[in-house]
């Protein structure tokens, strides 16, 4: 039910950001309070019998729907940023791109060593911007409680870069 | 009292991002749910005798409060986003910085001509951002219906860069 509300909302943009790529715009579901608090709900259901201290998003469509999962679930949210954004201690980590490479970060004073931390972004594509969270949250000696996204593109396999994380990735509409 | 658990919560951080500029970090706000809680109830209270029907919340951190705050007033929510990055067909605005300038865009669909919209983002300084959004709003033939800023630096007088499209601003924590 849920799937099907956000697979009638979001539209596909052929050829964006370049020829050959079909991109997933979620922004018609911003359009939609219900839906987004259908979202919220349906991924409330799905982590009820999950263990997580605080919920990590990733600039910048995963600060729209992380801080309202954060705040119904009243767990800390983690700002994971582009390099150069954060402004007290950050701790880095780079990752390769189709063509050359980027640098997430986020506060060296975030969480604590040991805490487990929840990953959420809007879509999981080839999953190389969450593998480097997770890779990130692993150095600052977190544990990778598990994923969450709105939709998964899963004929890219991104999961494949994330199941040795965390088996607990939900998603809730899948292509 | 929710200016003063937002400027506890906030923390300064001196020659950020440059020697000189003393950074206001939002970040640990989110850490506490409790205070994002609070912080859209203030939102909401202040909003309370204002007309409009969408809120337009700024890349990046105008996406935090920005998307709670329209699901808690059940009004579409607009990402204002840095050019390049929304898929669909854009309108643009360019405005200046200090060295150089910069683009913002909005989605061409993303309201109806005639549509009041509140402008949301973090922080209030010199206003180039929000002002260029305001421009943006026009250009698509909306009507600037107010501005709310988590924090607003006052010694720098982006209200005046603001006053002409809308005197609805609404500040929870004044500096």
């Amino acid at each position: 039910m849920i799937e099907e509300s956000i697979k009638k909302s979001i539209r596909d943009i052929v050829d964006f950001p370049k020829p050959g790529i079909v991109f997933i715009d979620i922004t018609p579901i911003l359009k939609d309070q219900n839906l987004c608090s259908n979202i919220v709900d349906a991924f409330v259901e799905e982590l009820k019998d999950l263990d997580f201290d605080a919920i990590a998003g990733i600039e910048s469509r995963g600060f729209l729907f992380g801080l309202m999962l954060a705040n119904k679930l009243n767990k800390p949210f983690i700002p994971i940023r582009k390099a150069g954004k954060l402004p007290y201690t950050t701790i880095q980590q780079s990752y390769d791109l189709e063509y050359g490479s980027a640098v997430i970060e986020v506060h060296a004073d975030a969480f604590k060593p040991g805490a487990k931390i929840l990953i959420h972004d809007d879509l999981l594509a080839t999953g190389g911007t969450v593998e480097a969270t997770s890779l990130l949250i692993q150095k600052m000696e977190g544990i990778v409680a598990g994923f969450t996204f709105i939709v998964g593109l899963e004929f890219l396999n991104g999961k494949n870069k994330l199941a040795h994380f965390s088996k607990n990735i939900y998603t809730l509409a899948k292509y």
